[in-house]
């Protein structure tokens, strides 16, 4: 029996792929990837593996998901040969993508099917860039959505009130979920930042206001990262690269003796 | 000059870990560890390496943050010793726990510090037990939300529009948190699941509703992944352990022949 493990590939440097995801890679007889996964990435894979390239293109994704699923069928059968067969998909495979939709068509016919997480792009690319999402006193929560084939404006007054909004796949549709937001009550000046190519060399990191969103005055590249929310502000105060030794913020902590410590 | 990473210990399961995050507690001199990191993955740590438990009680957060902030600056000085410092933390590192505070506290201090992102329990956890937090036409966002230290009650009514919910730290509040989802407008038999030792062999899961939380009538051991949505459901349509080879809900696809298939 061939095997087919649904498996994120992180935001794109290959050392944060998951151990699991590293060694499935290195033995792998059939790598399926889409335009997410990084070059970095790829490069882990086992030489002698058939990769086969499914990228979506706007217009073109029922077609291609239905060679996604030729393509399970076609290597998991047949000939008594049990195959490795990973569908490596960029950040997580369970977050957008049709993940869920893959595993249900393993499922319903029978292939033997494993998720191995991945390290999200919707949470580690916006920290390694100097935002956290979440902040003890700035934000308790964050949502993260899809910037694409959302049923139109109205939907996004419903995460109007994150305390931190992320947009996966939505630099094409910037300015009116911008407008949109404004609309259902955010502040022009609310900090945004798009991440270009985030957790890579080249990442780009653009930080901004709704307001300049809105009015179509930001120059962004897809695919990146769109975050919303106070948390932006934050980045000002990492000191990244160690450029910065003072903190822009007073930060007040007595320190105790480490007396108490309780080693383990 | 020695150098603080605060990284991401995944959910539990050390083959979660990322690459980056295994070699760095292969080499570490000093593992800062706290209550949700898993004995399987401080088995991956370098056994000459000093390794300070610092779990979070309730009620003396306060005193052990302070013996973080004197442990990163005793380790990180003096000497002229160049430590590898390894800040690790359940999940991923920006995620709740403070994480952010503890980049910002050595930023202040001119420690050099690097930010290594996790697996999160928040996404990986929900889908390792058969619950992807998005699915087409079920769930196009997800919001994480803490349920500790929330203002009360009324904040809930903000995260009750939330197509998928992933609340962390809400055992102890269930009952309290479901309730206050009801009265935001939630119905009594939205499906609900808590997700004990998520990624581990010990793994429970418990299938519930918001009704049967808020009656008080759900046994749940902290900590444990709490989710809302209707994408609970899938969980019973997927094949788990290959055991169940009929699909619960009829799938159609039109399966294209795979001649289209662009090999890379």
């Amino acid at each position: 029996m061939s095997k087919v493990y649904l498996v994120g590939a992180g935001p794109g440097d290959p050392e944060l792929l998951t151990v699991k995801a590293w060694r499935l890679l290195q033995r792998a007889d059939v790598v399926l990837y889409d335009r997410l996964v990084s070059p970095g990435v790829l490069e882990v894979v086992n030489p002698r593996a058939h990769r086969i390239y499914l990228g979506k293109h706007e217009g073109q994704q029922q077609q291609i998901q239905e060679q996604i699923y030729a393509a399970f069928l076609r290597f998991s059968g047949g000939g008594g040969t049990r195959r490795t067969i990973v569908r490596l998909k960029g950040g997580d495979p369970m977050v957008f993508g049709r993940g869920g939709e893959e595993w249900m068509f393993l499922s319903a016919h029978g292939i033997e099917a494993e998720v191995v997480p991945g390290v999200s792009s919707s949470v580690a690319v916006p920290a390694l860039a100097g935002i956290p999402l979440t902040f003890r006193g700035v934000s308790q929560s964050f949502t993260v959505v899809t910037g694409h084939c959302q049923k139109g404006a109205p939907e996004w007054t419903r995460y109007a009130a994150a305390d931190t909004l992320v947009v996966l796949m939505g630099v094409k549709h910037r300015a009116e979920i911008a407008q949109a937001l404004i609309d259902a009550g955010r502040c022009l000046d609310m900090p945004a930042a798009f991440i270009e190519r985030g957790s890579t060399p080249e990442e780009r990191v653009v930080v901004t206001t709704l307001g300049d969103i809105a009015r179509g005055e930001v120059e962004v590249e897809s695919p990146a990262v769109f975050v919303i929310g106070e948390v932006v502000n934050l980045r000002a105060m990492f000191a990244r690269k160690q450029r910065e030794r003072d903190c822009l913020v007073p930060v007040e902590i007595t320190v105790a003796a480490s007396a108490g410590m309780e080693a383990a």
